[in-house]
């Protein structure tokens, strides 16, 4: 469960109070065409991060600079439905673009108020607006104000009073300029998030690392190790306390693959048989119990994770479409689904890409 | 093929010139007991990082501060030979402790007349003591002065000729100050590399780069993680040009683990599928076939990795024991390697734990 969405113009504009409404996120037209996101004093990048669907991959490399170099499914929910039904698929967990996949954006907004007030704004859209067509197949995905913990509590319970479904946060808060997973400071925002068992969507990454090795390094180093980010939230997962202390709390880690997890686990488990004596860490539960309780793994094109799908645990994997991203196959989702499952049992393939997803995240199908 | 040895305290002293006798590495004593390497103005934190064989893992934690609380095997040939024999252990390339895996102490020093003398004696030290009561059962390890591309092309010549049977080198040299495996800076070295047909061995962390989390994390975090330093120098190898021009170039990732290379094969080899065409990068050949080609894994216990052998590939695997650390078995690793090798056919058991590091290293076993 990991598609991504394009904002369109208005998100922001049609929520925020008048007096914030100059400083939000709004669309600006560079004279050379380009449109871009103003928020405060800083502009975007681009507002099409790797919005290529649709395109051959000999023209990837280069994002849409314009709504109109993205086919409409990026950003109208309608549209979307339709480019799902294409694509043969039923339900997808769409990750913000302009705040980033777990709103970190905000988190580097000057006034904070006003970063607040875009965190519940993007909230409102995405459940009153996107998923609003269709909350089966468009389950709503809420982002936090995570550099306040009290105002994050608040928005778990106000969202999910609204209906939401999953919260996307980052795979790590240090690199962010907050605590860590070790810490005491998110025990408040754990609590809330495990009362209303919302699952935690941590996408690789929203930390901000990018695993490159040098300046000169080609784009295709860092994209192949994506996953390692999510290797390092897992292993900072396992020998934390928050799976001790918050049993019932549910993590997906959105994009990672899953074929590496066999392979952490018994690093993890080894580990800890060895090193446990002389650290603060649990000395009764090994790391792949928690992992086999508490996480999910995602992926979209993962023949080795199948193949090592009794390895990781059945129930622990999901599948992913990623539209509109370079990584998805749209609109030859299923047939590149039927290619990779071939070998595996009808019952296996209904587990992988949907009742699991159905289960985690709550969705009548 | 990965163990370490500890080096005695006249290493240096009794090669350097006397002129640079004084700043270079010599053994100091403190009020407190602890012997210290001195080298110009700093000292070494330990004598025997992680030097631990023979101790029960719940004294882990604390590494030796004197050469009386290790072993004698961990700094005497002889002492060597006889804790190989007990574990059962034909042959071990023996990696250095206070130069660092890689020489990389030396790659610190401010007089590099000086740096450049101790990778020498270094080398001497490893040739014609250590490895020359038993050159086939202690192969001859290699550091470079890689800080100096004109002075390691010498060192490569000059020690092959002694006998040097392997090199260690950084994983990643671009954190230590270094061009990176994309530039042309190195090529004078591969080329004298691929022409005495020494393998490279990158061992993990070399790079000097911890993957760890957090101030607050436990080590546990970044030890399950230090394969993911081999996955990065894997993934920047097969997107570098190294082994287009170099198709003779060996190199093993030593103690980077084997179970996760499947998953990265496939990674990359998508990653190219879909985005080499507007990068940097060779366009007709998929990384996964440089790798079966240039690259070898190494393990020590990687239950995972062994299920997968096939597809990893099984001439590409070698064994290792580890010792003195404490991720090592010693005395204990035929037996361990008995139970982890249960399912698996003798000659696939011969090839990894046997003929492929003999035919790698060219040991007449």
């Amino acid at each position: 469960m990991d598609d991504h969405l394009i904002e369109h113009p208005m998100v922001w504009q049609d929520r925020l109070p008048e007096a914030y409404k100059e400083a939000g996120p709004r669309i600006v037209e560079t004279e050379s065409g380009q449109q871009l996101w103003q928020y405060e004093d800083r502009r975007s990048s681009n507002i099409g991060l790797n919005a290529v669907a649709g395109k051959d991959p000999t023209q990837y490399g280069v994002d849409p600079i314009r709504y109109d170099q993205m086919i409409p499914g990026c950003y109208e929910p309608e549209e979307r439905l339709k480019d799902m039904d294409i694509d043969g698929v039923y339900s997808g967990l769409c990750f913000p673009t302009f705040p980033r996949f777990a709103g970190t954006t905000f988190n580097e907004g000057v006034d904070k108020k006003l970063a607040l007030l875009c965190s519940q704004a993007y909230n409102d859209f995405m459940i009153d607006e996107w998923s609003a067509i269709d909350p089966v197949r468009l389950p709503p995905l809420v982002v936090l104000p995570f550099w306040d913990v009290e105002a994050s509590v608040a928005e778990v319970y106000r969202t999910a009073a609204k209906g939401a479904k999953a919260i996307t946060f980052p795979e790590n808060p240090v690199p962010l300029g907050h605590p860590s997973f070790h810490s005491d400071h998110w025990e408040p925002l754990w609590n809330a998030i495990e009362e209303t068992d919302l699952p935690l969507c941590l996408h690789f990454g929203t930390s901000r690392e990018i695993p490159t090795t040098a300046p000169d390094a080609p784009e295709a180093v860092f994209i192949s190790l994506m996953g390692t980010n999510s290797m390092k939230a897992m292993a900072d997962l396992c020998f934390s306390p928050v799976f001790h202390r918050h049993p019932n709390l549910k993590v997906s880690l959105s994009e990672g693959g899953i074929g590496w997890i066999p392979y952490l686990l018994e690093r993890m488990d080894d580990t800890w048989e060895k090193h446990r004596f002389y650290q603060a860490i649990n000395q009764e539960v090994k790391p792949s119990e928690l992992f086999r309780r508490n996480i999910w793994g995602c992926f979209i094109t993962d023949d080795v994770g199948l193949a090592l799908r009794h390895d990781i645990g059945l129930d622990r994997i999901t599948w992913e479409c990623d539209y509109p991203h370079s990584d998805s196959h749209w609109p030859n989702s299923r047939k590149m689904v039927e290619e990779s499952f071939i070998d595996i049992p009808d019952e296996d393939v209904r587990a992988i890409v949907e009742t699991n997803a159905a289960k985690l995240f709550k969705l009548k199908v």
